[in-house]
């Protein structure tokens, strides 16, 4: 193994100066643990003349691909330029150019992962994506080595920083959705353009990742069904907490006898599980193995220098395997043919909120619309609403199937004592208490 | 390779009967992964004629640890029988005998960690121990690959289910130490002699071994001071909380400017510390990176399967190694020098309860200690205490060295006004809200 090893950066955006700092300030570090010196050789950036945060050599930045993917030198390429089509193309040619590479891009990794890693595999390639989900947490690790003995059965996560922000800030001060969305974009932690995020799509990509390596199983991006936060209410957050729970958009991925399902959803937390303290930009990954049981791993979901630690540990593995010679050796074909659950199989406890007439009769035709359906209540809540001649109805079940659940709402609407279902949630996790 | 990897256990009792457990459960994933069959061919007990709580066939027991120490046949030992003297011997004759070693001693990795590494590393074999620091939480592994590119500054570790158990149960119904001792013996979460777990010494060991990894530096179990819970009350607990904490029993180890420090103590942490709602018998690690800035591990710290999980997570690996042929290559040698903190260097907060005469100048004498150590207050409660004339005074400081602290304490006890300095504990952490 040569002296030095060079990396090429596809991208020099916040992840990749974070990955440039890393590098450069922890060199000693670097060297023990590799037994070379690392060097940041090219970094492909749009615009080699735009002035940038960090100081760096002018001759290192290149505008052309081909300084990165088709040089000779370049022993490790990093893409964090972000996007599809165009890092993917780079990212395979990489590969075939043998050349390692390590990725913090979840889109492409829940789109192409399964093909990427094929390529990689056939070309004797490392190919790590660590980075690709809740950022500094080591979590991709922990599932595929440290719990690799155990027969994962739940994964939960909270995967995405910004809507835990605006879900923080509004059961917390009980703002409404809209202005919190806004104060969290002019901080940063929202984009102009909120969609991916706030909509749960964000999200469902990094639970596609994290169920297909949980479960050994191709899980892909419509695998995964998604609803997010930009419907959730203030009124919603207050009975959570009135009735002991918090919410939380969390990306639940379960596995009951050989079929999974795996979702993004606003979902009630009691209070007492671990993921419920999970606040602000922060992002956890609740994990249950059949011998483990449960653990989580909490950290940074994204920024600069966290999402780049991901990054550079994912990079030190390829150069200890570049020093053992065994690259490209470590990624595993999924154990298991996809099998997902229908509605039918997936079970859990819901929360709903109606506005009901209030009258005599009323709450009858609804309690008697679940019973029939064999689903049964845990908790009920109903108060009128001032000045009107409605009641508010909340409502906790008891486990029930999602073929059912989804019956019995559309069946609420049509009854005449209903004016509107306002809202639903699904309820995961088991309290402390119970 | 071969088609099959044979298990020697040295040791068959609760973390031994797990491991038996998983590798009989999980043929199929451990094929997937290591591409051959795994048995276990030999266990060695004290009593082979004993009944066990698991089926085994019964030439699989042997009371002579030659039977796998020296039996060519066997790959890999693993060793959860306990104690030190023995199993290090075992250990080092295993890998003198090119065995490959897995274990679950703390005691012993934290006694004799660097002298078995450098055997192991003589011998070309791997000698792995994830299971000795905090059971089923992948901890060791986060430490090594996950955060290996960035330099940790600190980590406080909940290493010790028995004691957290004892705290949470103190703290939530009010109870005594030695009630919820007691009470903790009936349920098997406490030894008959529990002093390893309440004095602190076992979290000491996970320390040792933490500090050593996480600081790439070789602690010995003489540089982390330990203090246990057995003095801790009920009135502590309940002065903790209405000011904000709650109290665990926490290692600290910190690294500011090459210098370290590794302790054991009962600590206030504030309520909202992600360490804080980590109750009964679960551990958790903190870990805090320059780059990565905040994560936390979390999960089961002791128990048969969870323990067992990490075990066999560590066989894998092993396993993985052996189809690679890059056995004894992973285990790297301490960065730096061992560099301890004085007390002088140890910076904390306080907690401290005192009984002082109830009279007019009795507080302003205190106070003028204090000051004169340039100590300032960031909490202070009085209260008369009924039908004494005592009053009860407690005390936040701000950050403040150990060194001066403890001059204070001293003085303290030496003024005729205090009738006692009743408690004082180390406050960590920063609270979310400041």
């Amino acid at each position: 193994m040569s002296e030095k090893i060079s990396i090429g950066l596809l991208g020099f955006g916040t992840v990749g100066s974070g990955v440039v700092r890393i590098v450069e300030n922890h060199q000693q570090e670097l060297k023990h643990q590799v037994g070379s010196s690392v060097v940041v050789d090219k970094i492909l950036v749009k615009d080699a003349k735009k002035p940038r945060a960090i100081e760096i050599d002018e001759r290192v930045l290149t505008e052309d691909p081909e300084d990165i993917i088709s040089n000779p030198n370049i022993d490790v390429v990093v893409e964090v330029m972000g996007g599809i089509e165009e890092a993917r193309d780079y990212i395979i040619r990489s590969l075939e150019n043998k050349k390692h590479v390590v990725t913090a891009n979840k889109d492409l990794m829940a789109m192409y992962g399964a093909e990427l890693l094929t390529v990689a595999s056939k070309n004797g390639c490392d190919l790590f994506y660590e980075a690709s989900v809740a950022g500094g947490i080591p979590i991709i690790r922990s599932l595929v080595e440290g719990l690799s003995s155990d027969r994962i059965t739940k994964m939960m996560g909270i995967v995405n920083g910004t809507t835990n922000y605006i879900l923080t800030k509004m059961s917390n001060e009980g703002s409404s959705y809209n202005d919190v969305l806004k104060e969290a974009q002019e901080l940063g932690y929202a984009e102009s353009d909120p969609t991916a995020d706030v909509e749960g799509l964000d999200a469902a990509r990094k639970m596609a990742i994290l169920g297909t390596l949980g479960f050994s199983m191709n899980i892909g991006l419509d695998d995964v069904s998604a609803q997010g936060i930009s419907a959730v209410t203030e009124e919603d957050l207050d009975y959570a907490k009135q009735l002991g729970y918090r919410m939380k958009l969390v990306g639940v991925a379960k596995r009951d006898e050989g079929k999974v399902e795996v979702s993004v959803q606003p979902t009630l937390l009691p209070k007492n599980h671990p993921l419920a303290s999970v606040n602000d930009v922060f992002n956890a990954v609740y994990v249950y193995g059949e011998a483990v049981g449960e653990t989580m791993f909490y950290g940074p979901g994204a920024g600069s220098l966290p999402t780049a630690t991901a990054v550079v540990s994912d990079l030190i593995t390829v150069m200890k395997n570049m020093r053992l010679g065994v690259n490209g050796r470590s990624a595993l074909p999924p154990l298991h043919e996809k099998q997902m659950k229908t509605d039918e199989d997936v079970i859990s406890k819901y929360f709903m909120r109606l506005h009901v007439e209030d009258k005599a009769g009323a709450f009858a035709a609804i309690t008697t619309l679940f019973s029939e359906n064999n689903v049964s209540f845990e908790k009920l809540l109903q108060m009128p609403i001032k000045n009107k001649d409605v009641a508010e109805v909340v409502i906790i079940t008891h486990k029930t199937n999602k073929k059912t659940y989804e019956l019995i709402s559309s069946c609420l609407t049509d009854l005449e004592v209903v004016k509107e279902v306002k809202s639903s949630y699904r309820i995961e996790g088991v309290s402390y208490d119970e």
